[in-house]
């Protein structure tokens, strides 16, 4: 958005149904005042795990492609983290291939100084494309349960907590539809040129705020529903349409 | 739900993105006063249109296990089209595999005097699963953007008509998400113990009805996410929580 970017991630990873743990997949690289670089994972957790741990010790070292604060543009940034991926599915996909799946991808996100801010979804396959005002949100991970209610509902023009808010709804969305994801939800509103993460919250599972946002979504719907019309009845519509609107 | 079925369906039937036609998905075989058995179909067309071509064939026809007329309880009816499927499958699988998939999947429903009104989803290997008043939907196809919507407000003491407004809702959910889905919608609320589908309607493209249920829809839930409140600060969640809340 032009008033800035939100970001969330849940924590929930799992191998199969019986091997769930709480992990973080939203990580916050900031130099004060000059950049800050957020980086969401998806996928095969030691695989995206290797990769943010390489781009951390690569960090403030310098060499060329691989250190993010050497990086000049966010388009940097992208090109550096799937580089990285890259470079760890080279090395661990052939030992992996008989176990499952290696595959992981990113959202690489932030501001550099001379920049506003940028949003990248980094493919498995390292290559990366732009969100943009057409298109102004990006999904990894289970990404379909959620989609609905930012296609219909978030606009460029939206603040910062209102797009908070439908992140975390759309998160509610997959949540209850899908196991494989689940709180806490860490969430940054990222300020544009505030080039600082004190916005980056942690919601936890039992969290009041949650819960009300919730209940006051779930009641809502309902009383938005029952004040709609009826759907027309096959007569109503054949003499609207012309349509045939009989039974077999 | 005990008040009756809401049963809907799309009729966009594609083959790559180039390739797209409207087709009729939902049939309805009806002995007025004693049976009305619903199927909508979903998967390789020309598996779907085989497998219904040989039930309306079969109807009336007395053969055991093939003529839907002849079912005593939709557990039977639903047997029926698994083992037609099957047969169909059986016999075009090794011909069409190395051009796409043949699968396809069914669900059948409505009611056979003596019994409750009854729903079940026939899966791709013929066998099937009923919806209970704990699962009350069931959706076949492109299910995923349309599922939060009925798992969020779909209510068994739902009327007919509330049920109806939410399964169209679904559907715009995943039209809107997904080129695979279109208009016209194919729509039976079928009262219990009527064995009549007099409220069989279709809904065109252009409809007046759609479009004001979409524009209600949106708006309404842009006010209720503007009313909802805003997310905690940092500060907020650290003390309301004790949870880590700062930036990396």
């Amino acid at each position: 958005l032009p008033s800035g970017l939100v970001l969330a991630s849940d924590s929930r990873s799992n191998a199969g149904i019986d091997q769930i743990q709480a992990v973080r997949k939203l990580e916050v690289l900031a130099e004060p005042g000059r950049r800050l670089i957020a980086i969401q994972s998806a996928g095969n957790l030691a695989t995206t795990q290797s990769v943010i741990s390489n781009l951390k010790q690569a960090l403030g070292r310098g060499v060329l492609g691989e250190d993010l604060y050497g990086a000049n543009t966010m388009f940097e940034a992208a090109q550096i983290v799937g580089d990285m991926l890259r470079r760890i599915t080279d090395r661990d996909a052939h030992y992996v291939q008989p176990y499952g799946d290696v595959s992981a991808s990113f959202l690489v996100s932030g501001q550099i100084v001379g920049e506003a801010p940028r949003l990248f979804e980094v493919y498995q396959a390292g290559n990366f494309v732009e969100a943009s005002q057409r298109s102004a949100f990006l999904q990894i991970g289970e990404t379909k349960y959620g989609k609905p209610i930012l296609d219909r509902a978030l606009n460029p023009d939206n603040s910062l907590d209102e797009a908070a808010k439908l992140a975390l709804l759309s998160f509610d969305a997959t949540i209850r539809s899908n196991l494989s994801v689940g709180l806490p939800i860490d969430m940054l509103r990222y300020e544009t040129d505030s080039f600082s993460a004190v916005n980056l919250v942690t919601i936890p599972e039992h969290n009041a705020y949650w819960r009300e946002l919730r209940r006051g979504y779930g009641e809502g719907l309902t009383a938005l529903v029952a004040g709609l019309p009826a759907p027309p009845s096959a007569e109503a519509l054949g003499a609207a349409t012309g349509a045939k609107g009989g039974g077999a």
